[in-house]
């Protein structure tokens, strides 16, 4: 059974958004879909659509975000892997099964949409994420 | 114009190619379209299908492969960001036309396709590559 249907996105912590987007818009030609600031997390995001998929762009709006303290050790670059999955519990029960580690418990994110993170242990470094989705959206 | 239609591929540098396709694989249940081993390179890869784009997994075969020593600065995780567009000498002169620079010029790379990446100083960090494919395939 295929537990993740396509990549949702990909996230990248940037220094400046609008830098950052010049690329994206001016250079490759994509389009902003969707721009929001978050204040719980203290970042601004912008979302480009490719194909089936979008870049999900971070800039931080504090010094004490999550994205920003993360920077500070890592530079600038990606964030974490999403993909859609057409059910959370399904895959939250393969990764228990698996006896693989999640960061906190199935929750709501961007769009009200169900998503769960997996420890980026678990997957060789690289911090996931699962947002459920009907296939054909 | 569009210079980008989709995400191609998306790198990530493992240190057990098998380990990290158990979760791709037994996991997600995604499949395993092709392997290769790249002797320039000292790696050996494995391409996992989601939706319209791939997953490539690398692991070095020695300890001198530049994913072996990238692995040793940086840990495992994140590599290479490769987008799909129409005409790589298209996108090339865009590149040209901001001032950005690319890491050598345009080459052959996997299936014979033509390829070009930009240093990632000019994408926030991310080292992206650009293949070139019909919008169908």
């Amino acid at each position: 059974m295929k537990h993740a249907t396509k990549i949702d996105h990909i996230a990248f912590a940037v220094k400046n958004l609008e830098e950052s987007l010049h690329f994206y818009e001016a250079v490759l030609g994509l389009e902003v879909t969707h721009r929001e600031t978050i204040e719980a997390e203290k970042i601004k995001v912008a979302f480009v659509r490719i194909g089936e998929s979008f870049i999900e762009l971070m800039e931080p709006t504090s010094e004490d975000s999550f994205v920003a303290r993360s920077m500070k050790k890592h530079g600038q670059g990606f964030a974490h892997l999403c993909f859609a999955t057409q059910s959370v519990d399904r895959i939250k029960d393969r990764i228990d099964e698996e006896g693989l580690m999640t960061l906190g418990d199935v929750r709501e994110g961007a769009e009200g949409r169900r998503v769960l993170f997996l420890h980026p242990k678990d997957n060789a470094g690289v911090l996931t994420e699962f947002s459920e989705q009907a296939e054909d959206e």
